[in-house]
């Protein structure tokens, strides 16, 4: 099951630098095992911006919230959520 | 060059149904051309909406306009164009 | 797994009453057949508003779809939808 | 007589984890106090968001003001109240 | 148990005035005779507007509703409902 | 001649208690002197939100500006104004 | 007393011409018999804009409402009223 | 050639009194001098606001720009310029 | 003198196409003939809408508001101009 | 390929003189170098504001992401980039 994700990361500007390298990198990490287990299928960086769009592909509302809050930058995101489904006029097997 | 767009169609309410219907197939003939061609990579029905997320990949803004305009429901529709680029955390080759 | 819905209708103002009661009619048909099948598990008047807040519970986004573009006031209606998980301090086992 | 409310809670980023624990524990507990006195009807999670929507049954609308006002998390949160009424097509006799 | 209502009126610009004429005068009639009831407390013209602010006393939300929607301009009417409890530094005894 | 005022107050998080207590004693102390002289004529708490919706029956803009920059609370309120008449319908003499 | 008002045009579409200069002719000549009352103290044109930045000098609130909705472009107007007062730097003694 | 400008004043909470009065009695008294001059032609406080609605007659939009970032006051506001131009019903001379 | 325009066109859905043209046309060379006396400096097409950024050069606010007002398009458009100087990290002699 | 780019600067109010100029002094050495290359082609102050206007001509998204997160003062902007390609009515070969 698909969901469009938009992440929009504001750090604090007092964070220390050592911080949030820190952080970031086990961001980094996180995400990079949940895209090779499938779930996080998509990310691309915004152009100009600290944010990006996701497309995940869950089994449930909640396995996505646990995924979400599980983020190392959660606390300092701005998330917006939106359920997808399968388009009419879609060719690609995949995007369902 | 991949593009997140958001496309939002209105309909006017006094639309004859074979008009709206001959306008729906020609759209969908064209976006699964363009999907084949790998320049519409992504299309997801936002649920309980009648529009769409889609990302595009194509040579150039202009191409982009091109193709958008070209949309047989594009005098119906309200679109918003994002440029991306690749994710530093992403493991995709194709996702940039 | 559930969704909360906000509704809100805008009926043209030419069209003729006959017309209006017919489709609100089955709107009330299918609301309420869905509402047995507890498929849509509550639906809400807001105070003041022809607009309603849902909870729907459905085994997929698209099921989800299905059932929203299915409404016979769809066509008349704006839509918003947000996907809901269980709150760690609910005590109601029925509400995840 | 019922109530859907929207809370979003924002805890200060330099809040010491020890008193956000604290205020988090007491809010649970008197949540599920309210609850289970049937005047928190209802409390789900918004997904990817540290958020949720309430229904609420009270006596009156000072009722609720005073429900909501001692919340432990009540200075952290930014709180939105719509009132409700039984829709004509609902076939639940709970939800008025 | 009082509520602050805003009203803001649209009516069709191709409405024939005779018919708008009408529909004001129920209007004004309606609302004098709950103003004469004491259930619609204050009704005050936006400067320069189309659009009032009204202060009711109801017993519930779903009598308000129904005020609401009786209403001879509600088809042409946006209306956002707050619901309002004592204010601790009020003097006034009616004021809640 | 009579405004609709809207107050929302923002404390500061690390405002010291004692400070806040004597700054919202003063508040109220002043609140009351111009609720006795009538020109604060109601003061209603918006239900779940640190807000008031008030009327005001001043002679003039000063002297409304001069008694709303005076509140005690005023370095720390967002405050909205919009100018009032008679409404065509109403039946209450004071209500102008 | 000082009001800020600015006041947006939109003409129906397929308003005919004559009926359209008919109501402005009458619209210039109210606005010029009470720009030489000095009640409407200053009018200017939006760049780029059907709009106007106006300064009206009025008894009171009931007056300017009666002003405006007078104004024979009243049904084709969104007009937003902000009540003003003399600036503590002002050194303009009409400027209050 | 005219401008109208919006002025919204934020001083930090912090700041202290000795501070924030040496900063407005210089903007004061720049005001002023540029109002002798009869570049800043008028200047009107918003009721209950820390803001103002100014007009400024200048040459260009860079000798404007140059005015406005030497407000003593501008690091602490928010400024919207909006270009005019002399309205057609316009019987005041130097309105333009 | 240099403005920032946005320029969004909505032309009705039942304008016959042989109007529409001929508005367009007349349009562009309208655009044209500014372009080529150095008044209207730049047009870009925003991808995805019928809207354009321009950049105009003009020797006072009024001289602008007689050209927009003038184009054949400017019953459909939404407007928005803002001022522009010259930045001083430019480089670049004729942006100012 | 050409990006229209809005930029937003919002220093913190407590930054040290000396690191906000030579953070600034970076900003203006970093963008005259895109300058002079070709790639940064036009920058416009916005009157009234600490924001600009810019031209972007970039051979892909990606390039004008690295560019826009080097720049010395990103951490402290807002920034909101547009797809630009030639407008049908101009006339000038290099806006493209």
């Amino acid at each position: 099951m698909l969901f469009h994700v938009r992440m929009d990361v504001h750090l604090p500007a007092d964070m220390p630098a050592a911080i949030g390298d820190e952080i970031k990198a086990r961001e980094k990490a996180y995400s990079q095992e949940l895209q090779r287990s499938g779930k996080w299928r998509h990310i691309w960086r915004i152009v100009g911006e600290y944010a990006n769009y996701s497309i995940f592909d869950v089994a449930s509302n909640a396995e996505l919230h646990d995924i979400l809050t599980a983020l190392p930058l959660f606390p300092y995101m701005k998330i917006e959520v939106t359920p997808l489904c399968r388009h009419p006029s879609s060719i690609r097997e995949s995007d369902e």
